[in-house]
């Protein structure tokens, strides 16, 4: 049997080695999830951002939990669930192992349940795109929630959660200097906005200052517009809601998930579904060409050829943009 | 009399007006920047970079405010400082413009200072090319310190800062679960280490934390290995100092000041410099080369051919890769 077909029908050991595949970025790997990508696109893949600190890892474990205990409306059995924890700001001492393990310990043993950690190895484009292969894989292998959680505050990171269906972003109580006039953009990519470790002080007054920011920024406006459904007859804007949990205690959780089915049903309703999965797979287009180009490029040049260049720039012999004209000269791309 | 000689000659309004050009990407601003390049490699980058909320804004400006009152190490006068604030967490809401204001009121009037902030309007990779482009032109234009502060805990922001000469990471002193697993690569990046906010409680304990996760990581040898000199003669390897500031009330200024200054005298006795400087260099060849090539192919093509393949990818009929293979077949490149 094909590791298609084995991916396919469940197998979980299948499912591992072509995450490892797609990591790897292994012919073998893309090969496979070439052949699965027509099984794809059943899931409802919902990014969970938020900065070091404000509690992700166990939200994201609490949740999954929780959805594992519930059917999706209209569904008589809980949904199986996909984790990929993105951990970018790791890229030398592996951080991700801790929240694993506290992983383990709770969703372990659980087929229904499959935890993918990544860690930014390579460069940023590169985890983008293989968060998102990871992503097409546990897809087309019948999970039918993915959670895919994301270092918050970068724009990369953010990009990587908004290319979701449904964006999480977790915040948590802050002392004193509430109003982060920097946080306005990340609050306008959140289609649900959670204060987590809300029984902390401060909880209450977070939540105000995130709701009145939302209302100053015309979020379920631009949600809206975005969506392109501005005025409509049926229910055709999304208010971003804002919720309050203590996740280390599972609390909030029922609210949390019924918000996101909520916000699958106001994207299948309005036609968010497909803008967001055009969007999707667009940018992830123009990376994949991106990065052929480049290495078609470059395997075409003698050896030697961009290192040389580079050091006529750092020599300022030469200016980077010359030096790009003159390594594409006589080139008919 | 050219722009490039304006510039040169310390012009501001030359200078802004081909900072603007460089955001806008106008052939014009390429042009002057490629005359201008020649006279860059002088200027010593710092960049700065922490979460949202731990007032590096501030701590910019004070630093600014403290460099331009004393002189650098072998100088008779203070440098000339340049500060670029790259402000990716507010693409829509321009969230820039209230640091912006705290900072004109500070050190509006002096001319020794230029300020510069960019918002993320683009794509991450165009953010980080303007970013380094805005540097050089300052480094031509005779600003010997240049400011780059970024918003952290995102790779793509570490990347801006740690493509600096020197890269200062802000903390702030954290309640409770003070060891973050997830901030150790945010270390290791670091050339000095700030707890700002140290009159708050627990700065104590945040520092203490730091020296430890950074003996842990064994910070001071990944840097001598990176710079390539572990065992030399001489003072071969940097130890990542951790200092207390209160950047609101001015307090650490100088010391943070002395400790930028004793890793630039670093660099250069140790080799560090010309590496950084290869590093700095080669990823911005790699990203220009990257977007000239898919502007180049992408021109080469009939209209709606690209939005064609994008969507028989949505619609499942190719998946990604062999699109990517389909638009690239024949290619001779």
């Amino acid at each position: 049997m094909t590791s298609t077909d084995l991916i396919l029908q469940g197998d979980r050991l299948a499912l591992a080695r072509l995450l490892t595949q797609i990591e790897n970025e292994s012919p073998e790997g893309l090969e496979t999830l070439g052949a699965l990508y027509p099984h794809t696109g059943q899931a409802h893949i919902v990014g969970i951002t938020g900065a070091p600190g404000t509690g992700k890892s166990t939200l994201v474990n609490q949740l999954a939990l929780h959805l594992r205990k519930r059917p999706m409306p209209g569904e008589d059995t809980p949904p199986r669930v996909g984790i990929v924890a993105v951990d970018p700001s790791s890229p030398f001492s592996g951080g991700a192992i801790l929240g694993d393990r506290i992983r383990m310990r709770d969703l372990a043993g659980d087929p229904g349940v499959f935890i993918r950690s990544m860690a930014s190895r390579g460069a940023l484009g590169g985890l983008a795109r293989a968060t998102s292969a990871v992503g097409l894989a546990l897809d087309a292998a019948g999970f039918q929630i993915i959670l895919i959680e994301t270092v918050g505050a970068g724009q990369a990171e953010v990009d990587i959660a908004s290319n979701a269906h449904t964006t999480v972003v977790i915040e948590v109580p802050s002392m004193g200097d509430a109003i982060q006039a920097n946080k306005a953009g990340i609050l306008e990519i959140a289609d649900i906005l959670v204060v987590n470790k809300a029984d902390m002080p401060g909880a209450d007054t977070t939540v105000a200052t995130l709701r009145l920011s939302l209302e100053m920024s015309g979020s379920a406006n631009a949600h809206a517009a975005v969506e392109g459904r501005v005025g409509g007859g049926r229910k055709s804007s999304w208010e971003t809601p804002v919720l309050e949990t203590v996740a280390i205690k599972g609390e909030g959780m029922p609210d949390l998930a019924d918000r996101i089915f909520a916000h699958r049903e106001y994207l299948t309703t309005s036609g968010g579904w497909e803008i967001r999965e055009g969007k999707r797979v667009r940018s992830q287009m123009e990376s994949l060409l991106r990065d052929e180009l480049v290495k078609r490029f470059l395997k075409g040049r003698p050896d030697g050829r961009f290192e040389d260049i580079v050091q006529m720039v750092v020599d300022r012999e030469r200016s980077p943009a010359q030096a790009i004209e003159e390594l594409l000269k006589g080139e008919n791309l």
